[in-house]
């Protein structure tokens, strides 16, 4: 009799409940809304604009959606609750906020309601570009090692850069705040206990989030302090909780969460893990080699190594970050999905389905056109977010399918420049030399909402990156992930699993028979080796130049 | 009692006749379509595809569309004909064509009516690129004097290079050729007798399009000879008729000119001048100094200047080439119409209209988006048809009132770059330079279809430029210019006019108060300054760096 574990899933606008058996069967599945989604223009119940880059949360939402995500789930599968064994959550990051040492999140006080910055910092919150910048350059000149496992640049969308931002913008919501944690973490010690003794933290985002490794902890007291003093001090004594990796037990749900989301009190519940990090065991990849691209608005892909390579361009290398005992390379490109959704706006199309076909009928390198997707900057390998996209070699015989098509020839053309990158262990160097000084890929999975909308883009992918690609089934690799871990959680006592790896390949890998297998054609292929050389040349030329 | 004279204006799709008086009224006006139009994708009556770069014409067109728009012309304003002192004609250019000694033109003789290169090769015909390339390196090698004239580069769409592909590519039609000219030239010779004695040329169009000026002729038979002895041939013995300025008498209309377009016999016909050039008489701009924009499809800006200044970058200087006694600089922007129609299309819209007030709210920059209007290659001052268009700096935020925007921005930093080049005598030199180095514009008129449609693109012009712009009033600048050089072909004895400044000024100039003035808008001047900078070192990537 399979067993079955609960994932929750949190996201931009909305949560996901999914129930997993350990046969890797979906056997229910629901979405809720936040109510107060994105905080973009003003706080709830404010009128009062926001300012540009703010994008906040309220947590709330997280609990109340969540709840009832779960019952919807438990209803449309015919369960009651009792059958679920474990619990597994992923969410954005980095979303962090500050709280009391009791949980209560800070805009939850009616004296700091009204203050935007005591409000959970959505991953996508851009309002510490400079504290980034700062906190970078400081790394830089102190020569910190820890620098070199994110490819030189701290992300202005990261923990430090976002909690020094309050720091030095509003100092008494800094001063309020008890404990600074990633919401997945909050969310984590809600349903486990919410008391100071009950609060754990994931490495899996204080590694990719705070720099934080197993080996080192977070960067040092004497960094922190060259940044800002109040820094050095809220990372000393405002930062409790131990470390977890996910998959382990962060605790078992309360009474209360139990009655709130109809499931029975005492479920061990997962640590938390990063929603695109969650999407490696979610397709069942849970063996070194195997490049995991998560698809969605922007992409992340993932990577488990047997060793760690320090490359400038990498997001973060991640000690047990993803999968306990292995190297978790994290890469990313920051618009896809973004950047399909905003030609098919600039075209005045519905879709891209009649373009679709004259796109792809098209020769390699859209008979000129060439395409740079920085519409949100660079992510891998370059960490800037102020560069932008551009189309080159447009002439009076260009339309919308060359448009079309080179665009996902430049989302193609950055996973190769990102293979690259992991396999010769650095951005600049050329294809000939070395691929020992990197690390092995040998297999693709494609996963996230976009590939089984648009299969003509994972078509172009495979041509460019000369390797077949996988698209993986599920539409839900995060939320099964989550799944994954909630039923490790759970134990080999009450599960068929001893590991991560096990229940990953038993909940959610997919026979060979059944994979949907996108090969690359070897014609094609070769054509894109000079449109890639031109591709890094006009990269060169708008990331140098300014152009 | 003022008298009238016609103006016949030869386009790339049909023919306007205009009948000016010699007040500057129109007192009748008939545009009507050549029946072949262009000839792109086979010759009339055959389904054979023609290469993809070919452009051709039907020389029968030419006539058949004149005498009908000229009959309309003339029952529109009430005439009979006779009050017809004089005709004007011009003409797209380099038009060219192969001819027999009594006026026929190859492709009417039954033996080579199939063969391509028999046919009149249209200005955008880009057949000769091969040629035209070998020609210039050729010249660069041995170090022509001509080139200079002709800022280093000799077109791909003139006069040599077109008739030196026929020589390689079809040597029959090439031995059939008794005469090589231009279509302008062609078409005044049918007017005023089609035998070998009444063939003339005009120094407009051999001057900018067939490398030959008054004090040294075409360029030397050495010359031609290291470039193929058979056009050195040609060039001696194949090109005759002697060259008249327009406004000068080629003839006088024939017997049966006069009965197939309802005019008298013996009116006098000023010899041909290209279309865009005639736009400087047209305008009533006879003195020097004055920019005058043609902005239609493409775009020519002209200007008259007391000095020969040789600089890399213009398309060509001749001397008396627009009006006698004045140096006429030519330069141009191959896509400015042609861009704007793209740009819709590609943006799924049936105009601009809906467009254009976001557009001028927008600052100038395009809040971060560069264009590069190449879509037809760059005319001035690169005199490169390989480059390509560009966009830059694009993000999530843009829209299509962005790239609207930017497109009129590149367009007016185009203009700017010529304006430079002009006044500093070289397209490289930075503007804190001499200005002595080359030639003043202190004044510029703008005209052709363009304007009229579309104000908000002069405005951009204005600001870029930092110069008031006059729009003339009249769409059919060439038209009215060919009307002006028939007028002054009629002589001082039947006009009131003793040469082409005393005609154009009185039959175009527009009275100051009734001229549109565009001011340009000081504080947006000065923001585009390092926009253009900007704009330079993109123009300078793409066409040094190919991306």
């Amino acid at each position: 009799m399979p067993v079955i574990a609960l994932g929750l899933d949190f996201g931009t606008e909305s949560v996901r409940a999914i129930l997993v058996d350990s046969d890797g069967r979906e056997v229910g599945s629901a979405v809720h809304a936040f109510e107060h989604g994105q905080i973009l223009d003003a706080l709830p119940g404010s009128t009062e604009s926001l300012p540009e880059r703010f994008a906040l949360q309220c947590p709330a939402d997280w609990i109340e959606s969540a709840a009832i995500a779960t019952k919807q789930a438990l209803a449309a599968a015919g369960l009651n609750g009792d059958e679920i064994v474990g619990i597994g959550v992923d969410f954005t990051s980095c979303t962090m906020l500050p709280a009391k040492h009791d949980g209560t999140p800070l805009c939850e006080l009616d004296s700091l309601k009204s203050r935007p910055l005591a409000w959970p910092k959505l991953w996508k919150h851009h309002g510490a570009l400079d504290q980034a910048d700062r906190m970078t350059a400081i790394a830089k000149e102190r020569d910190e090692s820890f620098l070199k496992r994110y490819g030189g640049v701290i992300g202005l969308e990261w923990f430090f850069p976002k909690m020094l931002e309050t720091i030095e913008q509003d100092p008494e919501v800094a001063e309020a705040a008890e404990v600074w944690l990633e919401a997945g973490d909050w969310l984590v010690w809600q349903l486990v206990g919410g008391d100071s003794k009950s609060l754990v933290r994931s490495t899996c985002q204080a590694g990719y989030k705070a720099m934080w490794s197993a080996d080192e902890g977070y960067p040092s007291q004497d960094y922190f302090d060259a940044v800002h003093p109040k820094l050095a001090e809220a990372v000393a004594h405002r930062m409790p909780g131990e470390m977890l990796s996910p998959g382990q037990v962060a605790g078992q749900l309360t009474d209360a969460m139990a009655t709130q989301f109809g499931l029975p009190t005492g479920v061990p519940v997962s640590a938390a893990i990063i929603d695109a990090h969650a999407g490696v065991p979610g397709v069942g990849a849970a063996e070194p080699g195997t490049l995991v691209m998560v698809l969605g608005t922007s992409s992340c892909h993932m990577l488990n190594a047997t060793k760690m390579v320090e490359m400038p361009g990498v997001a973060g290398v991640v000690e047990g970050g993803i999968l306990p005992g292995l190297f978790g390379y994290e890469t990313g490109q920051a618009a896809v999905g973004d950047a399909f959704a905003w030609l098919l706006k600039l075209l005045n199309r519905e879709s891209f389905d009649d373009l679709a076909k004259d796109a792809m009928s098209l020769p390699p390198g859209a008979e000129g056109v060439a395409c740079l997707d920085w519409l949100n900057g660079c992510r891998t390998p370059l960490m800037d977010g102020s560069v932008r996209g551009a189309f080159t070699g447009l002439g009076m015989q260009h339309g919308p399918a060359h448009l079309y098509l080179a665009l996902m020839e430049a989302s193609a053309f950055g996973v190769r420049w990102i293979v690259e990158m992991l396999r010769h262990g650095s951005a600049d160097q050329s294809s000939s030399s070395s691929v020992d000084a990197g690390v092995p890929i040998d297999r693709i999975i494609a996963t996230g909402g976009l590939p089984h909308h648009n299969r003509a883009f994972v078509e172009v992918y495979a041509d460019v990156l000369g390797m077949p690609i996988e698209i993986h089934p599920s539409t839900q690799g995060p939320a099964v992930g989550a799944a994954v871990l909630g039923m490790v959680a759970a134990g080999p006592e009450k599960t068929p699993f001893a590991s991560i790896a096990e229940a990953a390949s038993a909940m959610a890998a997919v026979p060979e028979d059944q994979c949907d297998l996108i090969l690359h054609r070897s014609e094609r292929t070769q054509a894109y080796e000079p449109l890639y050389d031109r591709y890094r040349q006009l990269a060169d030329a708008v990331a140098q130049q300014r152009i």
